[in-house]
């Protein structure tokens, strides 16, 4: 059987994982790719910690050069996070030859034209199936097994962390805040988790979807997104109250006027399958004209989970499949057709839950309704349960609506929170049905 | 662009899905595969019935030759159903030089060792992902994309027709024919469903999944295996108050003591994503040694799902992805390592479901403990209603058991329905958590 060469940049949680299925299931993945692939080079700028992994002698190195300049190296694992020196290196290792798998979304949300020019430039391919929901083949089912389809839309749980805090809300009832501290100790969320909970994280992984589902070619920061630091209890008690979870959504929908593309903690009626999507799991709905509705749900982090989608592009990779696809879909290419234009923000419809803190004065209801239909936003569902007598005044006033555009619902509530009946802070989150 | 003529054996309803998407969506398909792919020719025994298709003059002959002798054409969507004279089709397009695409999961199920071999001598594909679970692209996965791991389980839902039976009898409450009836009237099951509500589709499917996920070369024959019609909407009602669904699963999970395999109607968890799927979908839940748990779900049968699958493999075959495959994975090839053993299924142990019918006489409980205690089964819950004055004296008496050996289960139960205190004809179904 044959033997190809490979290497590992970045010898971290990943790295390892990587690492470790190529060093102790040799023969499992011959098996699988036919012809054996062997490990020959790890490079990271830290040689002394090597955590859980008998690393033969020798492998390990900080020097670059010891993989881009050995012809024998083919494919380059590139798991370095971040963007730099990630983006540099990834081009040394192009430019040397060599075909990269990468796990980095950030990297490829950023730079994907650049990277992949380089590439095609090159000759070579970029493999990127870790790079969103881990483990979930969602990069291989988009690039080629929906291929005869039209995607029409993708609704999307991404990001685990924030998965796991909006589950453990609603199961436990404890605030945002109390929730968060007991992730960061259990590892399920970094020191700083802003980038899981306020939505970027999701957002970079919904421009790379957007762009394999629709050739839309989008900077991630334009995606509208709001984080799940905005959820309260209170409103996943109101949700569930009215048939509904709520879950952190990705969402991008070929519309007659656009593309709709936004990311926001959205409530999802229960017995869909985005619904009843629980802790770190992360969950992909796709809509294709052909196919219908295709669901996949699986581990969107972790070693092992991510390390099983690097290790099956590297098989593709050094099997010839990944040189063929890369080839064909020439993604992120300046060659290719104009890509769909993305629609604006306040234009997206949609329905919506809306919570109101009214003064318990008469009229308030009237009031509100009355400006809400002036936006043309007609009301679907309303709960206002009765106050205890030791309540302050502050009272919960839930509205639904029917579908109305995001720009029409946002005017009206910045209308109504400056009535002298109600509080300012109105929460609004959308609805998926 | 480069153009591939491809060819089209059985106009039926897939067929003609296949159809239109080759002729309405060239300019997609180019897109996507790179190559314009161009349908030369079909071929049906019937060139009279063409439905819902504009088909091109010429283009539709009731002679295979017109393919096989055209070496013009160089891949064959082959979608005959049944074994003959769909085996001899296949035969004789690999032996002409043709890569085949076939949604046949009889055909495969049947005759994978000969029509595989065949395609190897004549140095051809053959590309089934439409043959299990339609729409899902669970042959890719298994194939591919988690070809990093060691398959531990597969627990799928892959008869359409069977979930949507039972999804109606539980929404409905009405009773198996009643149901059955209404779903031939609405074109959800076949003249004579005994294929699908047997458990025999679902052996088939299961039988190549075992073969993907496990090298297991079993008969679908030999898969033990019990349909939905021994299945009462009061068992139903009995396991919802337990906090389980009623689906038809089919079971492949590799232990130590060999490969266990098995399609019976099955008490799923409330909560598991198993449980949840309705109507006419498919769904798998496969767990892989690193990725843990990835869960599927999809339209498995249907014009538009299928011809979504044929033609992403039409496109992976011409494209060149597909021989790689083929050639490296060497499916149903005598060559391959010995396959795993098969569990005797007596041995399988599991968590039961009994609905047993009492009289109404003092001791049968203890009686009935008795015996389950003999075979060393022991007791999880029961339940037994008190019964109307107007009952006859039949009671139903339910319990689930904790993990025993199919074999005991079945030895306590037939003792058991020769006591003098109870009517033969005991309920068993297994169990998921």
């Amino acid at each position: 059987m044959k033997t190809v060469k490979v290497a590992i940049v970045g010898l971290g949680t990943i790295g390892t994982g990587v690492a470790r299925l190529l060093l102790e299931q040799g023969d499992r993945l011959a098996r699988q790719a036919g012809v054996r692939i062997e490990l020959a080079r790890i490079v990271d700028k830290d040689t002394t910690t090597v955590r859980d992994l008998d690393l033969p002698a020798g492998l390990l190195s900080d020097d670059l050069a010891t993989i881009t300049e050995d012809p024998e190296i083919t494919t380059v694992v590139q798991l370095i996070g971040g963007l730099e020196p990630a983006r540099t290196i990834m081009l040394k290792l192009l430019a040397s030859g060599k075909d990269v798998v990468t796990a980095n979304k950030a990297l490829v949300a950023e730079h994907g034209p650049e990277l992949f020019d380089s590439a095609r430039q090159a000759g070579r391919s970029i493999a990127f199936e870790a790079a969103v929901a881990g483990g979930i083949p969602i990069i291989a089912s988009m690039s080629e097994c929906l291929a005869a389809n039209q995607i029409e839309s993708i609704h999307a749980i991404l990001n685990g962390t924030s998965n796991f805090i909006l589950t453990q809300m609603q199961q436990k009832g404890e605030a945002y805040e109390a929730v968060v501290a007991e992730a960061q100790r259990l590892g399920y969320a970094e020191a700083d988790p802003t980038m899981d909970v306020d939505g970027s994280d999701a957002a970079q992984k919904l421009a790379i979807l957007a762009h394999l589902g629709f050739g839309a070619t989008v900077d991630w920061r334009a995606i509208p997104r709001v984080g799940i630091d905005t959820v309260n209890v209170s409103d996943m008690q109101y949700a569930e109250e009215l048939g509904y979870n709520v879950k952190l959504l990705a969402v991008a929908s070929r519309e007659p006027e656009g593309l709709e593309l936004h990311v926001s903690p959205t409530l999802v009626r229960d017995g869909m399958p985005l619904a009843e999507v629980r802790d770190a799991f992360n969950a992909i709905h796709v809509v294709g004209d052909a196919v219908g509705k295709v669901f996949f749900q699986g581990l969107g982090a972790g070693q092992m989970p991510t390390a099983s989608a690097v290790v099956s592009d590297l098989i593709d990779t050094v099997v010839g499949r990944m040189a063929i696809t890369f080839n064909t879909l020439q993604l992120w290419s300046s060659d290719r057709e104009a890509s769909v234009a993305v629609r604006e923000p306040a234009e997206i419809p949609g329905r919506f839950y809306l919570r109101f803190n009214v003064k318990d004065n008469p009229g308030v209801l009237a009031e509100i309704a009355g400006i809400l239909g002036w936006h043309k936003i007609s009301i679907s569902s309303v709960i206002q349960h009765e106050t205890s007598d030791n309540a302050d005044d502050a009272v919960p006033l839930v509205i639904m609506t029917h579908s109305a555009p995001e720009g029409s619902v946002a005017a009206a509530v910045k209308t109504i929170d400056e009535l002298a009946g109600t509080y300012p802070g109105t929460i609004r989150m959308r609805v998926m049905d």
